[in-house]
């Protein structure tokens, strides 16, 4: 890659070849039948995956680092190297039936961009790293995105080591055991901006026809359980009006709910995904309803007129039927904006390649929402077939791996002031 | 009982303690930890049960016939009994947690009455009969009013013979097995006018605080089951507009097909016992919806309009929403409309005692809607605690009960020409 390319067309060593091969090398460990991955946080196979990436790094010429969390800095010294560093990362670890690409795309993406700046004898002001963020799937040891929040100070480090698996090992001893306990802290140091390309993880590329998506943040989510308790009683002698029929309570709130995420726009995310009616017979009236409600929004206004709202529709249609009823929130991440002028970057490097793209918000959590605390930060999102992840039929194309890398690349080198 | 009471106050032997304390020794038969019981067709309890009844019977100089299908006939002769009889009863089998009074109230009601006549030395033109039908609740065998069914020719003898339990043991094994497979046709035969009197199973006779409740007729009930084919996805990243949320149709049809039964009145039923999504996660939208709809109404024209338009809406509101769906009736038990001589018996027995009343339907099926296919037949009801039945604690008091029989009482001696 000669300088002129940069704000041309730069391209990626061996037109990203090398970096499908990567993906395909690193999907070995732990593969399952089905196509996918199986690599949990601090397993054998977890530990494989990163002596690999580490190993690809040395040969990069890296310098690495491991922190007492187990995240793994893989450096490539700049020009000026007491200024701060440009991240960029993900994970290597997935679900007990992940795919391919969630997570390690963005790690090796990372490492791509590094090796073709190493293959042009490019040289940058700032310092590069790529990032392994320990234990972002949170499903074999249940905090998700646990090493960047340990890192990011959203979560101390003792707890983060006194969590246990189902057979009761430790955080603490399987970092230890797999040899991946660092010595330095895990605390954030001075970073200049920070990037995480990863799949989208859902259908909005593949619709809209676009390799790229720009992403300006993270939407606020939470998780909330409504049980409204009814009185059984015979399908057929009990008037409807003597009824206490939790249904006729979802009945009325259920389409107020859905109109009222319409009213806050396209972005608004309002999902039902357990309703259950006990005891559930077909000829008696329910004694109780369990349901859940998922709620998302980008804006935090419309988030909070979402959760709101949607509390004081259940409370009035429960107490329009005399129904007795409890909801409580059980999960809530509050979402995030990232940096002006990281996304600027992103915009610009789709710019420069010239690669259809689309602004959007990520429906799913990352590792780049809590480093985005801390640190300018942005993510870029490439499709996947049908939206699909934490599935074994994970997919996306080589073009997106390549085109997501290349943008990584070019957001890097403007952050990271490439002068040529 | 002398004959100036019966259109004055009539009364039952003893104000109906006898009764009661025979349901109370009845209800020991099978009787459970809870004080309800269990009691189910042609067990041994069952068995015991219809041989305290007919030993209760012969004690009573009642003559006893059990037909193929088991159904007892406890014959008290008229002055004339070339004449049609007068019939009462109903069912001494319970659910496996049944209470003391489904079915085993008509049946002792039934007997109360002869054992008054006889007391008062009254004789009737017509002869009387009690009955007892074989297995009613259809829980051991699952025919619901079998015995009743087969005696009134809409069920084959051969199809009752060989329904199975759930340890394979046949209907006529087990009738032979308790030697109550009779040798006389189970067929109807000439018959006057039947009567049942039952437990009002819901809750309204309470509600109005009345004692009686005269029986016009049972609703039309069918029960349908509605799947509705969604498309899991990620709660956050997949818009709403791109989604194939089967929870979206729900939303949709069921405050319209509540409406649909409030516009149909009062007498309408709709019930939703069942409403289940899958795969149940809280972060996925449902791939699928399965739930079952339970439709009622003594009306035939307005049975008809609630069905029709509820397979109309599910199906408007699959289609704008672009789901499969599949929607079919699992069961269906067409209305009946009692004899008008039999109601008005009931009336003017209900007349004569001074008893509080009110006109009704059943929300219920009983062996009265077999038996008013062939015969001119009408149900009396008494409350029953907070509507509770199927339940062991089923409940009512004393007072109804004794009043129950009593109009029995003055309704058979009406049908069957009492002259004093």
């Amino acid at each position: 890659m000669r300088a002129s390319q940069h704000t041309t067309t730069g391209h990626l060593s061996t037109n990203g070849e090398r970096l499908w091969s990567r993906l395909e090398a690193m999907a070995k460990i732990g593969g399952t039948p089905k196509g996918g991955c199986n690599r949990q946080a601090l397993t054998p196979e977890d530990a494989a995956g990163r002596e690999l990436f580490m190993d690809w790094c040395r040969k990069a010429g890296c310098e690495i680092r491991i922190d007492e969390i187990g995240n793994i800095f893989a450096r490539r010294p700049g020009r000026s190297n007491a200024l701060p560093a440009v991240i960029t990362g993900s994970h290597l670890d997935t679900q007990p039936t992940g795919g391919k690409y969630d997570g390690v795309y963005g790690v090796l993406a990372g490492l791509e961009v590094l090796e073709t700046l190493n293959d042009n004898s490019i040289q940058t002001e700032h310092p590069l790293e790529v990032v392994v963020w320990t234990n972002e799937e949170g499903c074999r040891f249940n905090v998700a995105m646990m090493g960047s929040a340990v890192w990011a100070g959203a979560m101390d480090l003792s707890a983060a080591y006194a969590l246990t698996d189902q057979a009761g090992k430790t955080v603490r001893d399987e970092l230890e055991r797999i040899g991946h306990k660092g010595d330095i802290p895990a605390r954030a140091t001075a970073i200049k901006a920070a990037f995480e390309a990863h799949i989208e993880q859902g259908p909005m590329l593949e619709a809209a026809d676009r390799m790229i998506g720009v992403v300006s943040g993270v939407q606020h989510m939470s998780r909330h359980e409504i049980i409204i308790e009814g009185q059984e009683a015979h399908a057929g002698p009990t008037p409807m009006a003597m009824r206490k029929d939790p249904v006729m309570a979802l009945a009325e709130f259920l389409p107020g709910l859905y109109q009222l995420a319409s009213d806050q726009g396209q972005h608004s995310r309002m999902t039902f995904g357990i309703i259950e009616t006990s005891p559930g017979s077909n000829n008696t009236v329910p004694g109780r309803l369990k349901m859940t409600v998922d709620i998302r929004h980008p804006d935090r206004e419309a988030y909070d007129t979402l959760l709101g709202m949607t509390y004081t529709r259940v409370k009035e249609a429960c107490e329009n039927y005399g129904l007795a009823y409890e909801m409580h929130c059980f999960w809530e991440a509050h979402g995030v904006e990232f940096d002006p002028a990281c996304i600027e970057s992103v915009r610009n490097a789709v710019e420069v390649c010239g690669f259809s793209a689309m602004e959007m918000v990520s429906g799913a959590g990352h590792d780049a929402c809590n480093v985005a605390a801390v640190v300018p930060t942005s993510m870029i999102f490439i499709p996947c077939e049908g939206g699909l992840s934490h599935n074994e039929a994970e997919a996306t194309a080589p073009a997106h791996v390549t085109a997501g890398a290349t943008v990584l690349l070019h957001a890097m080198l403007e952050q990271a002031e490439f002068s040529g």
